[in-house]
């Protein structure tokens, strides 16, 4: 009953070469870090795209519908610039939206600074995969996580079906 | 001019008669005792069905288009488990969304536990009808219709056109 | 490098003649006062359409696409009458949603008023236009301004495609 994770870095900078993958690594060790608490998570594929929506959509497709990954983190192109897709490409695949983990991270995020208000994040499920956005900025990646993680554990056992987690208070 | 309120609980156990329907009661007695803060509400019909989009669909449309509801709960399926589809039914009807009923249903909820973000409830209005998901998990139902209930009165008599009520401050 | 701003005043009562407009005079004053904040805002356009989704989504659509605006601002008609019709009109026009927008706006009108969560507005992106709906109370437009301010600035940069603006922390 492994987690299995896949990050996916989403910029043109990175994709290009031009610059360093500095979201993608943290993501990677706060996944590790956190494994415990998300009931065994490991990040098994790790992926740089530019922000262009079909590449995203390439990528969170085979993740969810051949490797079949229980979570899906993306960082990067959230934000208000022309270039700025990730949400797009992400509601564009998600079958079920799953607001509240927004919330809370919209929630924490903005404890931290007013300019989390530009983030424009998605996330849903699509088939047995939960896809979630997450920030550019490694930093913000950590702080998002956190927000999610007293439930997050809890939410990918019901997306498998866990009979035992179907009713939490409050769902 | 009673604000005629339906209930339709959407369970898989309780519609196939494994278990009983905890929610529903329960739902009904948090109407009836805020029956004046809601303007006179009262609960005039009810029903079970599993989680199924179709049946679940079936009912909201014949309570809205036929039995012209004033306000309709729904209880349950707005988890993260495969069978969880209530909000998916419920967007498919609704003409108009009412995001700011969620965010408080979240922003309360949320005080009461971190799982409360697992709840991916929709509401909006279909012709003359307020459509509101709430939780399946009893307290929460009450905890959710207390949140609301500072300005769920006043809705309910904008959506039926009450012109006095067209300019309260920000809406 | 001014940026450009129209305020659509969405009203029956006003564009019949039968009522004063105050809320455009009130925003108009608002964006005004907060010109440096907003790195160099001015009105340069302002009008008054009934509550009509055609009517309304005319001008939006010509102040985005012919105009380039850079900020649109709609009052009122977001909430709960039949008549509301000012967030359908919005979003059947953005490309790209801005949920981060809506939700410190409600987070700060909820400490002004309860009423605030019969709010339905909409926020989004078309072209280089940053579309924002407002309430139609006078005194909500300044207070949801005013939840906008500490990133506004920003977000305007980041639309035109302001490359020094991609990256600030949580997008
Ligand atoms: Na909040």
């Amino acid at each position: 009953t492994e987690i299995r994770v896949a990050i996916l870095t989403v910029s043109d900078t990175v994709a290009s070469g031009v610059g360093p993958d500095r979201s993608g690594p943290r993501a990677v060790s706060v996944v590790n870090s956190s494994s415990e608490r998300l009931g065994g998570a490991r990040v098994v594929a790790a992926a740089v795209v530019p922000d262009e929506v079909g590449k995203i959509k390439d990528v969170l497709q085979r993740w969810s519908d051949v490797d079949k990954m229980d979570l899906i983190l993306t960082l990067g192109g959230t934000g208000f610039t022309p270039r700025d897709v990730t949400p797009e490409a992400t509601k564009s695949l998600i079958e079920k939206e799953t607001p509240g983990l927004l919330y809370v991270m919209m929630q924490e995020s903005l404890k931290v600074t007013p300019f989390a208000m530009l983030s424009r994040s998605a996330a849903g499920i699509r088939g047995s995969t939960l896809i979630i956005n997450m920030p550019g900025n490694p930093n913000a990646v950590a702080e998002c996580m956190e927000a999610l993680m007293p439930a997050l554990k809890h939410a990918l056992k019901q997306i498998r079906g866990d009979k035992r987690e179907k009713n939490p208070r409050h769902v």
